[in-house]
Parts: structure tokens; sequence; C-alpha cells
């Protein structure tokens, strides 16, 4: 376990509203490009019209796609936004509702919304940095990398 | 998508537990209600012995209601409180876990507290409304009205 | 209900890493204890390798088990850390993914860490503590308490 105090003042928090037809990871990851996050936290709720989820297999070491083509509710979106290689990065897990109350879920890929997402951010002041792992093939957040 | 800064300062955070037999989505509106609650965000966890859930339908333009008559566990509730039409208004989603560890969920309409539901609010200093969208027939969060 | 203002001025932040073979409930116990938290809220996603869920009998008063022996995405993990009789106490309900994109879920008992748990933890500057409640048999958060 590594962890480090990310807030001891000043947090800001942005509401995000998607509309009908967005991509929220895209949209998120320009979002976050674009005001320079570098440790933030993400809850949302709304609902998808289409979404590609998927599951990582820890032998394979690598995502297995999961299509979910029907409208859905999104009642559970937890995620943060921290620093890869290349810039801020999303990492979001979805749990999805359906017309008769089933639901599915995994790591959020794609996720087109109809009618509404409603995000709440939470941005702290400090860096979060991902470094790659071997042992898994991600990139993980290692807390100590300033 | 719209976004909104709705925390530059000081937030004020409640932490708000419910006891057997209390209805949730209306005790959380007649508390945002009297504490005059115009931009917040929820997230809670406990159990419930009878839920009503709904989906909403994008055809239709209406929710689809999904009782659920039995104890269940909130793995998750998320939502927030915004201002509608006739004051604060709350916009629930939940994930529920039964007896033997499979889920169900979707909008929350009602929730029968038991034994408790252990809510923490975070209350932002701005106002949220939200206005009549047409197409989808709901009342979305624009978050550019004042 | 009972409610309290848990946060009127600064609140800190932690995130705190899981690595592979850690139990997330032991070690976060463990850090609730070192860091003396009295009301903290956890956010995490993750996955997990391997899981001891419970599901609570409101008749029986008591927990009944729901092993997961399979690796899993931890789709949402939400609680709170709270004085019980003796120092801090872990609540936490999870939802997890499987390889198809099914959900399991319950109140989080055990779960093994594989490849990483990603936990973001917010201190409130108060004590929330817990009350043995004989109705349920649980100890349940009693927010007036001091």
């Amino acid at each position: 376990m590594k962890c480090r105090l990310i807030n001891d003042d000043n947090q800001r928090t942005w509401v995000i509203v998607f509309e009908t037809g967005e991509e929220a990871v895209q949209s998120l990851t320009a979002f976050a490009r674009e005001k320079e996050l570098a440790a933030s936290q993400i809850t949302a709720i709304g609902a998808f019209s289409e979404v590609e989820l998927a599951y990582f297999d820890i032998e394979q070491k690598q995502y297995q796609k999961i299509p979910v083509t029907e409208q859905v509710e999104v009642l559970s979106l937890l995620g943060d936004v921290t620093l890869g290689q290349s810039g801020p990065k999303l990492h979001a897990h979805v749990v999805l509702g359906k017309r008769n109350g089933s639901t599915c879920g995994g790591h959020l890929i794609k996720g087109i919304v109809r009618p509404t997402l409603e995000v709440i951010l939470t941005e702290s002041p400090i860096h979060l940095r991902r470094t790659f792992d071997a042992a898994s093939g991600l990139a993980l957040i290692d807390p100590e990398l300033r």
C-alpha cells in the first residue's frame, strides 16, 4: 500500500453535464487536458444509448471488450484523472441498469450519452502519476512519484 | 458538454443517518428544502426493506417502475440535489444487492430504510438549476443557468 | 433521521493505492487506526482476485457470507470510517464485475487486491461514533453522539 495526502487545502469542484450524442470518455479526457487536471476524482449518474465495457484479463494482460447495445441507466460511474505518459488519463468503472432492473458493468471504454450525464469532478491541487507495471501490463498510480 | 466550477472555496459536508421505516427520497428532499440546498452531491450505503426503482424509456419519454419487494443492501447510492421548478430536487441512482449477491438497480423513486442508510452530502455554495428539455421530456441540469 | 455537519472548513483527502496480494478491509482499517481517522468517506475502483461479500439477514440479525472466487473488477466501493467500540471501523459496500459483464455485490468482508485498488479517502475533522442498536443487532452511526 502506498498513500499520499492529496488535499490539505482548497479543492476545486466542477459539475460537467453531457448532452445526447457526446461520448463520455473522450470528452472527459479532453476536459482534463484543457483544464490540465493532474489528480481528480469523478462520480456521475445519467444514461447511455450505447456502451463499450471491458474486463481486464489478468492472465493475458489485456482488456476484453463487452459491448452493450441498448439504452441503459448509468447507476454509478466512479473514476479518477491522473497523469499518464501522454498527459491526463481517465480511469473509470461503471455499473449500468437495464429496462428490467438487471445490471451489468465494467471498465468504461466508451459511453454515448442519452439524454444526460451529470458528472461531479473534484480537482486536487497536486499531481498523481501512473507508471508502467510489468507484472500486470498496466500503468498503475504510484502516489509517491512526484 | 457544459461545465461550471461549483466550488473554489469552502464546501459544507453533512452526514445524514436514516432509521428503519424512513423513506429516503422524501426525507432527503425535505432535508434539502429545510437547508435550502441548491447544488449538492450525495453518496450513501445501507439497506432497504422495499424499493421502487425506475428505468427511463427514452422512446416513450417516461419512467417505467420496477418494484423490489425484498430486503436489499444499498451497495451504491449516487445522486445530486439541484434546483427544479418547485425548489430543491433530488436525482439519485442506486445499485442494490440481494441475499445471493445478485444485483439490480435503477433510478430511485422510493426506498424504505431498514435498518440504516448512511448518507454523505456535500453542499456547494452555488446554485445549479434544471430546465425542461423537450427532446427527452426531462428537466436537465443547465450549469450555465444562473 | 439524524444529521450532523461534519465539515465546514478544511477536509483532508488521501489517495491510497493497494498492490497485488493486499487485503483491502484489513489494510484500510490499519490505515485508519494509524492516522486516527474518526469520520471519513471512501470511494474506490480497481480489481480483486478473491472476495468475501456478505448480506445482512435482518431476521436472524447476522451476516450471511457470499464467497466470490474469481478475478473481478471493483466497479464501485463506497464506504465510511467511523469510531466503533474498539477504534476506527470501516463499513464498505461493493459492486463487482465479472468476465462477461455481469455483476454481483454486497457488504465487503474481505477483498484480495489484484493488480490495483485506487482509493480516495476524505477525512473530516470531527468524530462520528457508532452505538449498538438492539433492534437490528448492528452498531449504527449516531451523528448526535459526541
